[in-house]
């Protein structure tokens, strides 16, 4: 298992779904940072069960506990723990799971590969595991604007079918997002979105979406080409998000349909440096930010968990029919709008830690 | 700058467009694998330019040299150093280049990160940087086929808006793909593929596309969850790619219409192990190979140098028109074949080295 | 800073002194090795503090919680997450030094670094730190010898002037180890080392010493030349050990002085396979073990910390006399010896699981 | 096989003793540096075997040839590959060795991990692997003189049991140290190392040897603890050269036999800043560069390559004499001293490109 990223702001996450709790060590944030456990706070509270009606149940606090790596409200330079604890653990729910693999689920895989799997709740291929990447990526996103007033913003941009355009990346903000449960600021798509998350969960079906994100203020010259480019550990750090299909930069697949002609982003003055006239290349260009807004598009699948019976096999190849029991949202893109703008946070930190400045000698 | 990859099966690449040459070092391929420069020449010639009249009329033989790790015919364990020297260099063509950045490439970018950049060519922007991943993505391959019969292939699905679905991702080989120099396998696209693309080159304008790509008996149980999940990997180097704007994996961004019922991919027994009846999962389930195909897909922008005049600004801000010299591809998608199957091997290669099985201890 | 080692066997460790607690995930380590927190303790609680009157009065239990990562009783291929909690924390001891950098200890170069320092204690640079360590290292030794047999013994060779020259490096075992508090194996120099250590101790002094140790039963083929040596790994791990000063392989320092008709370890038929006469490689050659025993030594200064006031200079240049607080070992090799075989075992363990085996193909 | 080091300042040796040749890819260099062949030919030229009596008498003239990242005499901040072209290769030579490993050389532990070795002149084990580190670390040097001044210089302290100490670390200089082919700027010992040197030559023996190296001007702060302190990464480097079996920074291994109240280096004002009054500490505290040298010896075995006979033993296991073909020094500490000198520079450059300034936020 592979549970680190990063190569200066290196983030290493822990935890079961049903175990004694989840965390993170983040090793290599810069002494000197203020942080308090409010800080990281909000943006687990963003992603916990339990905040509306639309997601799982299962009800957990996630309080975080800052274990190292602070001491008088600043950061010592040292690695960051901190522990989320578990508490509304039911493995006893999961019996029914224990010979019959979750189809979609990786149950089968991780039996495969381990030559067994924690026993309840998806172990560690469980949403919970993003609890560390959350509290990790809160600890950057404070990092990139204290220091360079870096914005980051994710939105649910369609659900299911339904599809939410025309949000002005410049402007859009947290508040707006967060007005509705659904996560998506286009008002108009909010209470379709939210009446087909209601009917998916009352069917026992479930519902996949896209989340959208923009960084704003990366300042121009970040991205290690050539394998590490921008856009390629962006691309890494969200297909690394459980329920993921697809990663889109600036233009993306319809990016595919244009020509250059159209597709090229003339440049333009923009105060005192160059800026582009439009931005299909999404705010990089051969893998480095060029300075304007930094757009991506992240696809998520339908929840693998659903409470309707499904005619799969058992490990031994058995016919049989699946009830699962369990928790879990019918819709998890409301809940991962953290998780991407934490993701994103983690990819930019790393890239402004990891830059060097060209020399200057005659 | 970061030029390299993998983690056992490490691979370093290097070179600029107009240098004395480009190459890579395959650092981790282990002992024993039979290797002769042809290996690697096939898929070479695949990528070089001036194979057809559909690409760049830079001529580059492209022939690779073995500077070290192999003894005998076999790999010796050690480094495997590959060299391709760059003879149709022709730096006066990028004079016009030199105060203007083409819009929609890497020439601001890198002057703003490098503090200057390679003078013609695009540098190691430039397309000639693939060599390296090409040549040792032909190893991976050989290792791959050798060791677990795995077959990787990948074609052209898309060409502007001309989509060629229907490929049956478990039978398709690469003689079908290369029958027509636009490398889609699906008849009835090619003559309007074609077509397009001498269009748009006649225009002076370009064309993006998408290429699809399958890779067939890759056994259960690859990948490292949570950070380096297959997807995950997939998808970033595939972006790292010069000139790719998305990847889906699977269902992809469809699948986010769908509904869980729907996109679940029942078990079945297949032969001695399970298998799933449909494959939206795409030969992943939480990050780690199902033993289904791997089918993913990659968007690729149009070609950002175009013959048109453009409207932009030079360095200093100022308005002005360029018009690009320089011998460019209307439409990268036909050399690109190879070198997304090279990145899947490489990717695949690393992984298949990485696993650890799991103890069998009381 | 650098919290991480390994590139397969992922070991991460937190924590400051005087914070919450110290502890450390284990990434890496393959599923299905039984393990329960009794395997981790038993080496905790050969490092811990107020085991003998030889060592710091502080009193601490270093009590380890698994956090994740096992699951009834086997390891699940997930990261072990281990936390010990600091209890006995005295940050007023600490008051005096706010102003004054200890010489020859880390307070200078802390401050330097990360533009501030934990206040007490030591912070990160305490030897509590090397707590996870020892955890992490209790899991490696668990997994090579439920494995491979492998053992790995160390002990105190020397104490101050003190020496004790002629452990059997085939026999040795820990519980001769530690039938005396000062860990050394050889009866007749285990009184001088104790009373020096005691006198230092009275005179408000410290003392340095060397560790020896040997891996037993390691298979022949580990390590990664050029740059992961087995050698080279097994310095660069010790010399991260707090208060180590050098390192030597084999015949080491004194190998220097020989010549190569005596140097060189002749082959010879044992067993069933090739090993040597003579052992002044310690077991490895080129970088690889040869399936002798490894056998190498550490060299720890004496502590920084002592009694005796001093004359040095504040954080201002200012002249002054420093008179320490805080509690502290006056000889750390007897508690240092677990430290060394942790951090010999993750070596090792490492090595194990980065192995790749020769291909066989015609 | 593991062939990169660093982080940032990434560098990865390829080729074998008689394949094509021998090179390195160093990536991370800043942009910006102005770098010219003699830059790196003058301390290839320090390496390179035939250039004295007392060297290996195989004439190589080892030119380097600047395949990548360079143009018009500056970096360009992408990788910068070198190539030496292997030219007095003579395989011949070696075919007594097919059926018999040489004592305390490679060819055992190569072919029980590779399942065969390079069939002649030692592969990648040998010496001429140190080419592409010694290039590489010429260009780390330059980067350091040129930013920081920084000054790294080396020399042999000891030949077999001829010591020579006394050298002022402050003021040695490589002039100094060349003045006669033994490379010890010790005159009165250099007479008797150069005769010890050609009576074993002479005797088909060989000889061991410490090389000191001072590293000056080194700003402080350098260095990542925990895992990646300043001097562990110093020991893990010198320990990955060729035929090395110690590591001792500062006081080392005498120091371990030394009191506290000797040891400490107490503070002092020195210009504008704190430095200290001795330097036991080998100019690192904690992992981390205080300003003071950085002061460190490795100690170097006798070559195992000697031209008397040996009672050793087949790879079936079946006694036989060997008696050695080929070409080898009876000592190799001269030609070690510019590749100790590149090591350092190369950790050092990689230390100073990771740093990270502390953050100064109310």
């Amino acid at each position: 298992m592979s549970s680190s990223m990063g190569t200066i702001l290196k983030v290493t996450t822990f935890g079961e779904s049903h175990g004694q709790g989840v965390g993170v060590v983040v090793d290599g944030c810069p002494a000197g940072l203020p942080l308090q456990p409010a800080d990281i706070q909000v943006q687990l509270d963003r992603r916990r069960p339990g905040q509306s009606t639309l997601t799982t149940p299962r009800d957990e606090a996630d309080r975080v506990t800052i274990l190292s790596g602070v001491e008088n409200g600043k950061t010592l330079g040292s690695p960051i723990a901190l522990l989320v604890a578990n508490r509304d653990a039911r493995p006893a729910e999961y019996a029914a799971l224990k010979n019959v693999p979750r189809p979609s689920h990786a149950d089968y895989t991780y039996q495969i590969k381990y030559g067994r799997r924690a026993f309840s709740g998806g172990g560690r291929s469980s949403a919970r595991e993003t609890i560390g990447r959350v509290a990790a990526g809160a600890i950057a996103e404070k990092f990139l604007f204290e220091t360079h007033g870096i914005e980051i913003v994710a939105w649910v941009s369609a659900v299911g079918t339904v599809n939410a355009p025309g949000v002005d990346v410049l402007r859009i903000i947290r508040r707006e997002v967060d007005q509705t449960p659904i996560r998506c600021p286009v008002k108009a798509a909010t209470v379709k979105m939210i009446s087909a998350v209601q009917a998916a969960g009352k069917a026992g079906d479930s519902l996949g979406g896209i989340i959208s994100c923009v960084c704003r203020h990366v300042p121009p010259g970040l991205g290690e080409p050539v394998f590490d480019k921008l856009e390629a550990a962006l691309a890494g750090a969200m297909l690394s998000i459980p329920a993921t299909k697809g990663f889109e930069i600036g233009s993306g697949f319809s990016g595919s349909r244009m020509c250059g002609s159209q597709h090229n982003d003339l440049f333009v003055k923009k105060g005192g440096q160059l800026g582009t006239r439009t931005n299909y290349s999404g705010g990089v260009q051969g893998g480095i930010s060029n300075g304007e807004p930094i757009v991506f598009q992240v696809a998520f699948k339908p929840p693998a968990t659903i409470g309707q019976s499904q005619q799969t096999a058992d490990f031994e190849g058995n016919e049989t029919t699946l009830v699962a029991g369990g928790r879990h949202d019918p819709c998890v893109v409301p809940r991962a709008v953290p998780i991407v703008e934490s993701m994103a946070a983690l990819v930019i930190g790393d890239m402004l830690l990891r830059r060097q400045k060209p020399l200057n000698i005659p």
